[in-house]
């Protein structure tokens, strides 16, 4: 039985993290931290949890959680975990960090758009992305410190991947448009997240300065082996769960000036994620919802090729709080213990 | 493992079933009958089940299905059951109706609230009323047909029932004020549930004349020994999920005169649902959201005393989806098949 | 020309204030008062009023504004103007008060169900309670102070009003279950009010506790020439805008023992309301419905007669922030300028 | 008194006509046109209407509604006006269109895009295009056709016209990423467009092949005089209201390589929206949001500069009932009878 602590455990991520843990039959969880609603039992905090949690929320101490977990998820504010890090800690627990910590490699890329100073930069190189599709030979039982990929970036790394890989598109026309419901936001009680000014209302927002756009581009560099600049504008939807990422390259033509045909892009994508379970290629015609993949761990993906401006435009749909977050925290977590990927993520999508 | 068939698979309850049965250990879905949609792939009507549902909708054809099924769920509209039932196929295979055909004991009360003939009334007697936590022990491997109740009169029935039972309010004057999330009016093109008039908007409906009226009568008319006649007003709420019930009824005074307190009233509700597992009793002062049981099988309960009016406000909350329908099905299933009550229905309730 | 100020201009209802006044051919808002948000542009703080309010929020000062205005709207929280009101500026200015201060003619209760003390209970007497289809012969050239009726208030009395001044019902049966946007929660940033926690969710709140309580009482109080006692509950629902209140009580009967008719109780509503622009009662079947009346000032009241309870249950739907609030209080300003009682509130109801 | 007949008013866009002509002083309904409730009374279909509408739903006979009316509103499907308009009809009445019929030059390419043939293309040329921002000259009390422009249309070209009439931007690279609320998809009883299917859900739709692309490639291709392929994708929102484009292009640079500032972009947007009434351009990084337009006139349009791609991200929002619609329909109506041209469209936005 793996025991999991979690940090941040009553924000929507982390209370997210603990209903599929509750889930997982491999996993105990021994430590609800939250700072602002210490010696609070946990179902105050959420009613869902009543009579399933009875558990007292705790303080954040990370030395003494290292010494009754085996793994520790940290679903803080930017910026905490760099702050305690010690190779202490991670000579004895391993740790799927939330935050965006150790996403990005390039220390100064992550100080100026993250516009804070990087406390621990030494654990950086370490640190494995933690894009399972793509990464997840890196992910073993050796690995200390997973940084689990953001909600946004997830979505618009999958949905391009196979192409920028590929080199079928040119990677500096790619434009994301993203749309996200509210529980990206978190639970803090900002005026601007009040129900009365989400409702019936969509903007855009961090537009060309949001800070998932440099982890973008470095996931989908890597992938192309080159620089890749990307457009990247995030918007607020009237609902709770689920991101659709729209993104448009232009394709790169045949020797004989042709585009390629939808069948020839398809069978590319089959080739990175027919074999992946939470990866769900849409058939021709069919657009991804949020909707089917509410609650669960899969991302949809599909694309339509526009002859008439050379272009493909390419869709991609996950839950926010799951695969975007905590899903994929528990997924990067299998991997560390050696457990089938999928355990404790089996959820069908809940529609409607 | 437990074949099961579902005829009326592409409605909410019906899809809601699939999702549950996906998940319970022990069922294998055989038939996903949908007169709507034949020959299509079930994933084409639902596209949450893409790569996870691959069978073709099939007929309604109860008589076949009976040879290659254990159990059949039928979620259809009233009357259809009814109209095909025979003794033949009673006597080859279990029945959940999540229909009203055969939950109303008075068959002339039937008709003049459905304003259908009942085609079969000679199975009435047969059919258990499937409210799991009250006749529990008349679902057994011996049951044949099982009248899986409505979503509103789950919720409304298992709130007041202690009180009912216990004598302690006074039946008469209990009236049921209810709000339904939009997945309880099917999913029937309609007008009325376009987008664009239930958003924004809440409305009563039915009011004196809702069908589930005679059927919350009839139950709480067992429980209480007694003719219960109640006002029952069902609004329309813009969600996609659950139901919330605020009951009113004068509590009977002590001899002396006072009314009796809240630790003795939570006492008696504790008596009866302590120790269900589905049936969360709340805490003083908390009020039941529907938000806290969204996506799983659990109901929720709260009351206060009123010193001022003499009475009692008792409120329940259920995912009409689950408890008031598919999942309910599933405990009754269960209880059929002698597993245990809760098995295939584990969920943690999904917040936000 | 009106000179009006507004004291909590950036609230909610003073917003809509804002939206009214600005649509007035009479008024000329001279004062945009909001202590949060000092020197700043109103549009800043409400981007809907940019190009169309320039006006920067200044201090609530009421004596400087009793100075500059002909008319002082006070959206402010309970105490408030009890603490500032002074006999100089009434001599100076009128008020339309949309807090609670001056609603309830015993100080005692005030003092109880608000928890505060009253600090300025000799303006009681004089201030009239606003509810102006009711006492509009009060509201006169020379009234100082109205007290501007709450919004679950305005809907529960309207609705009932006639049949408790007829003595139709038995008052002491009447329960009033009311369900409210969450615009009528207020812009205060609390996690309660965010959008994923009001979103996909319903519930009561403020059980047999809800400070609207006395205020029904007392007028309905007034209407019958009697004491009344009523259990209400209001509920929070996922939309912007709208209350619905949904009232029940045991109709008196007949000498004869039967009930009323429908037309007969229609005959008796409409005697009240049949010249009123703003109440509409519906036709016989016909539910309100809060999108029906969004945006504008008009109430709506249907009813149904249920033979089988002997209750009849009565139904009322307004704009919790025109009719609940900012509207009445310029419908009451008319009032106390001799202008038509309309003017400035002729919108449609917008749909959807 | 300008004497106005709808056909298609039980519509959402013929509503929200109704709703506007109004409050239109200097107009009068002659005639509520609507196929499926002929003789059924207009507030029976829309409930906001009652006791404020009382006339009846009568046929589309545009023949006999010429003689009666001065301007004919036809809010009506796509080739309906075109299948019966004639010479006669023209010459007795001024109609707008809201339907597509007349708004692309090009038979041909209206043919292949909306896949019916034309059948009056002899009234195509003299049809003026009703953006009246751009074309208001046009149309003059001699105008007797005025095609309606599209809701997406209206929005992504108005946000883009001032860029590419001045050739700040690469016209090739124009992206333009649209997101409607569902009223747009209009009321018929569709079951994509239910609550629970919209609800909590974002999806793309139509993408490379939606109806408006060719009329908002036609109007941009005469303001930049060139041609302007641009690809353009919609998406479901889960509101009733409101449009927001989020368009994506290449700026031009400098003679000197650099790229042109807010400051210098903004003086042109001004020079083309500063005294418009209805256009809106934000200041510095605000960005537009549906909810600050709702229910009124204005266009809100706001844009940022990406110097590290090269790109301006433009943003455009507005209510597409409203100047996507019914308030553009009667700002043109207004321009043909030489009245002031926001006579009647007044609304300051509800928010929220």
């Amino acid at each position: 039985m793996i025991r999991a602590g979690i940090i941040g455990a009553t924000g929507y991520a982390g209370s997210e993290l603990v209903r599929l843990l509750l889930n997982h039959r491999d996993v105990r969880i021994v430590w609800y931290g939250s700072r602002s609603y210490i010696d609070k039992r946990f179902y105050e905090v959420y009613g869902n949890m009543f009579q399933i949690v009875e558990e007292i929320c705790k303080d954040d101490d990370l030395n003494e959680l290292a010494g009754q977990a085996d793994v520790i998820f940290t679903a803080t504010p930017q910026g905490f975990l760099a702050g305690i890090l010690t190779e202490e800690i991670l000579s004895r627990v391993k740790i799927v960090d939330l935050s965006a910590d150790y996403r990005i490699k390039d220390v100064a890329v992550y100080e100026k758009w993250y516009g804070i100073e990087h406390k621990s930069p030494q654990f950086i190189e370490e640190a494995v992305y933690g894009l399972c599709e793509i990464n997840r030979d890196r992910i073993t039982d050796r690995t200390r410190l997973v940084a689990n990929p953001g909600c946004y970036t997830t979505c618009s790394i999958l949905t391009a991947y196979p192409m920028v890989k590929e080199g079928l598109i040119d990677e500096n026309t790619l434009i994301i448009d993203a749309k996200s419901g509210t529980s990206g936001a978190g639970r803090g009680a900002k005026t601007a997240n009040l129900f009365c000014e989400v409702n019936e209302n969509i903007k855009a927002y961090g537009v060309a300065c949001h800070r998932h756009t440099p982890e973008i581009e470095e996931q989908l560099g890597y992938a192309g082996n080159c620089q890749v600049t990307v457009s990247f504008t995030p918007h607020l939807v009237p609902m709770n769960r689920g991101i659709l990422v729209t993104e448009y390259a232009r394709l790169r033509r045949r020797a004989d000036g042709t585009l390629p045909g939808w069948e020839e892009i398809k069978a590319v994508y089959d080739s990175y994620y027919g074999k992946e379970k939470f990866v769900r290629v849409l058939e021709r015609g069919v657009c991804p919802e949020t909707k089917w993949v509410e609650g669960s761990n899969y991302v949809d993906i599909g694309f339509t090729i526009d002859e008439r401006t050379g272009r493909i435009i390419m869709m991609g749909a996950l839950d926010n709080l799951v695969k975007g977050a905590a899903g994929q925290a528990v997924q990067n977590m299998n991997l560390l213990f050696g457990l089938p990927e999928d355990r404790g993520l089996e959820f069908v999508p809940c529609f409607p």
